[in-house]
């Protein structure tokens, strides 16, 4: 495991210069404001670090940064655990306008944080705030607190060009991988024996993490979350491969492509040819101005048509960042409107219960005009 | 990495019998009637793998266990997403009388948990809920829910005798880790490349995972929470290598010893002298029947006398078990009467801010008369 630090994407920054982060944070202030909040209370989490870089990760002592609203006499302020402090130190704040307040074992780092905004604040929290600490600001506040999302997602969904480069360079790495899916995936093999490879492989191309490993053969492949067991992958087996981490800074990667060892079933060739019409009908629909809603449906209605609908059973993408999952859902309802700079999976698939599954998946990021796809290993059901 | 999933501890269940959970279950439903709470709600985290053996691991997706109260018509519910009902399979869910819920992008699942339970009923969440999920509930309930923990600290503080036969696994595999520290830890290494060692050792000796890794060589000893950095370890270096992870069905080690290369000064010698009596003071003082702030005090008073009471800056032990932190705190003001079969750490340590830090650290368990230590190596300072 002596890789998993060491062997980063060459020249990749573990994190942005500070005045990206003091723009961001300004822009949370202003956001808040405009939603007629007091402040926001971010804790650890992506929140927390696409605000100041900190990958802050501690549980029962509270770490919260509390952003006042724009125009408030209050300014933002970090409470953190004394013992904890080092946590935060390899973030930006020290370069921000952040008073750190420090508490001890004993001390009441809720009201705290509270300090300096008026009684029976309207604040929010962050959404992996965990319910040890909500409850106990929401005592404070008289209330439950609001959720930050809404601010927060304003900013986080939009990618700047450093981000957009990140999630370029993670797209890039864990391309390589499937480019090298050959070396470890054959009949004999299990789908551990396979994970561990990719696994090892993932680290070596330059993620920090391997957050995620699907080795989804045979009938495992018709279940969308299947990771990988002690099951001996067969030759005639149809194998679904989704996989990604983070790379410094930070941004993951998410891939997925479907591997077989023999020319298919017709059966399997003609679902498999729904599937990559769908994907590619769905990548060629994002655009500026149109609804994540339509971009679901753009992928759904073609497998529908070829009467595939009951077998395409989640929804076509998530957003991804910081966070393997964020906003915009690629979802039926989302009436959301993309704008240049969101990027999300588009990842249709095909489950066959009980026999095979396929998933076609690229990380994409909306431009001024259309469409950028940071992976681009051939769509194509790969015969290894 | 391959070692990652193969060398676990040999005979080690990946959990224990349904009976086992059937009766958490409805101790917790007891206890929750106790309190005068209508349910619980049990979101994917340490709470839920104590009372089903889930390792569910969702976020934005709900995943809750709803136990209502003993006595009440409802029955305990599984409200979890139909794409992610893998992720409880491998639980005793399907053993319990528990109805599965499984629900689908654009339901609405918190509504869904609450469907047998009066209307505006009072609940607790579990702690590590996040506000994702907290503030939906609340908003159905129409108040902020209080927290589970003092229903379920009742039982999970009170560790059962399969539970304490595995921290005792837990236990000697990283004192295993600690006898091998001579084979890595040398003058002339960084602490990551000690840190990459340790890591492999810690998986080798049968953990599933080097949940935390802690290589304070020379002033970076006495930073309590430092983890590794590149620093080049020092023929004169004092060195604290804090250490564990979970062992299958996922119970954690956690034990710290104190290294040097050769002979330290007298001052060093005199400092560690009155931590190690402190140390033993403390764990001597461990039986049912005393104050959680009594083994503190044991601890700290010696130190205070010795002129050390400002270099000892934390807590003396936290509980262990599903979490590496949960309770009982072993920290002044709490009264909490001890009890046989509680787990928690004994770590005192002195810290010289810029020079060197030291710390000792056993888990130990209650028993009807005394203290088990589950950690056996030499708490002398280990000279390499």
């Amino acid at each position: 495991m002596s890789s998993s630090h060491a062997d980063t994407v060459a020249g990749a920054p573990t994190r942005f210069p500070s005045e990206v982060y003091r723009d961001r944070v300004a822009r949370a202030a202003d956001l808040t404001a405009q939603v007629g909040l007091d402040a926001l209370i971010v804790g650890p989490g992506p929140d927390l670090r696409y605000l100041t870089g900190s990958r802050a990760d501690t549980f029962e002592r509270l770490t919260a940064l509390v952003i006042p609203a724009a125009g408030s006499a209050a300014t933002p302020r970090l409470v953190v655990a004394r013992l904890e402090l080092a946590s935060v130190q390899d973030s930006a704040i020290a370069d921000l306008e952040i008073e750190v307040d420090d508490w001890v074992d004993g001390e009441d780092p809720h009201t705290r944080a509270l300090v300096e905004l008026a009684s029976a604040p309207r604040v929010a929290v962050s959404d992996s705030l965990p319910a040890l600490h909500v409850v106990p600001f929401a005592d404070r506040i008289g209330t439950t607190p609001r959720l930050a999302t809404d601010v927060l997602r304003e900013l986080r969904m939009i990618k700047d060009d450093a981000e957009i480069e990140a999630l370029r360079r993670a797209g890039a790495a864990i391309d390589r991988v499937h480019a090298r899916m050959g070396e470890w995936l054959r009949p004999g093999r299990t789908e551990r024996a396979v994970a561990d490879d990719i696994r090892a492989a993932i680290l070596a191309e330059g993620h920090t993490e391997a957050a995620f490993i699907i080795v989804g053969s045979g009938p495992h492949g018709a279940d969308p979350h299947h990771e990988f067991s002690d099951r001996v992958i067969e030759q005639d087996d149809v194998v679904v491969i989704d996989i990604g981490g983070p790379v410094e800074p930070g941004y993951n990667s998410d891939s997925t492509r479907t591997y077989a060892f023999r020319e298919p079933t017709a059966r399997i060739v003609d679902a498999y040819a729904a599937l990559l019409a769908a994907q590619r009908a769905s990548v060629s629909a994002v655009r500026p101005g149109v609804s994540a809603e339509s971009i679901d449906a753009a992928a759904r209605d073609p497998l529908v048509a070829a009467g595939l609908g009951d077998q395409f059973i989640h929804r076509t993408g998530h957003g991804i960042g910081l966070s393997v999952h964020e906003e915009p859902y690629i979802v039926g309802g989302n009436a959301l409107t993309l704008r240049p700079g969101m990027a999300f999976s588009v990842e249709p698939g095909v489950y066959f219960p009980g026999e095979w599954g396929a998933r076609i998946e690229d990380i994409v990021i909306v431009t001024d005009d259309g469409a950028e796809a940071v992976n681009t290993r051939p769509h194509e059901l790969v015969i290894l």
